[in-house]
């Protein structure tokens, strides 16, 4: 979910992926990306730590934006409404013309156990951070933590249907569909758990 | 969440279990497991295809658990009264008297961020069999990758709660009891998604 940056490490992402896209995680290294746009494999280990943090960099970017969302929901915000303002904002981290990288992005780890679960792992400690900002508010144990991890399952589902081929909404509509849905559903349950 | 078994396999995950537990998972080997008990490694591995996997054991019988509940569900269950059907039969995989074995196998895993990743894998693997038994029901594709993923997330926090010191409600209880919290959280939101 990296967001191309300015200078060396944006290039360095851009060539990675399509290094990963043509040749296969595996078989492309550091010194491969390096060396494909001109830099040092030095240059390389400077900005990511190993080239699976290529995929993932800048991710604390879009942990950013769903705590915006959280702080600028309104005081009176019940926490699924805290957790639909949180979807919204992140999805700001997602334009457009962001969807086809994004595509190729999730076509190389879905292709690799690792990255995979490099991924869960990612969307775990985002509904923990999540969970940590609805508590900072006020927002009791459970509750916060149910509506954190609904908010990640959500925005995981929005997500792979935002970069389904022939998908046009906005990550931000269908994230609000999908919560809709989510409500839709647990209000068919409400008066017969046993 | 293994369940012990008579024979080999019980004998070498209850003393692996206790091994990890005092020794570390890390400062264990399959031999010291194997040889804990009078038994040789390639007996161990006849077993486990490695020391990791003695603690997942046997967790396809807890999948068949929540299998049962969504097959059992009255045909008019709407998709997360089935799921609550299947969380409720999960829980009888976890009677009372297991919770000191499930505590000290948490307690080895919450220590080892390798073993949080397999297990945050077999709850994904899990909401990922259960949205596909939900399908077979004919819900359709949204609701039942929703509810799944919901189901996964309630059975994550009620264990996490069942196992706390102090905890004497049942693992069914605590399940029904977080199921109608997500149900009250989704039930103040319903009209304000933007």
């Amino acid at each position: 979910m990296a967001r191309w940056e300015p200078g060396a490490a944006g290039r360095l992402q851009k060539a990675a992926l399509e290094l990963f896209a043509t040749r296969g995680f595996e078989q492309t290294t550091a010194t491969d990306i390096a060396e494909s746009v001109g830099l040092t494999e030095r240059t390389f280990f400077r900005h990511f730590s190993d080239k699976r943090e290529v995929l993932f960099h800048g991710q604390h970017l879009l942990v950013e934006e769903f705590l915006t969302g959280v702080r600028t929901a309104p005081p009176d915000a019940s926490p699924l409404e805290i957790v639909a303002r949180a979807l919204r904002s992140a999805a700001s981290f997602f334009p457009d013309e962001r969807r086809p990288y994004s595509r190729l992005r999730q076509s190389v780890i879905d292709q690799n156990s690792a990255l995979q679960e490099r991924e869960r792992h990612k969307l775990a400690s985002l509904a923990t951070t999540l969970a940590d900002a609805l508590r900072a508010r006020g927002v009791d144990e459970l509750a916060a933590t149910l509506a954190a991890e609904s908010g990640a399952t959500v925005f995981g589902i929005a997500f792979t249907q935002w970069i389904r081929e022939g998908e046009d909404r906005s990550l931000a509509d269908i994230g609000a569909d999908v919560l809709r849905e989510l409500v839709t559903l647990t209000t068919t349950v409400s008066r017969k758990i046993p």
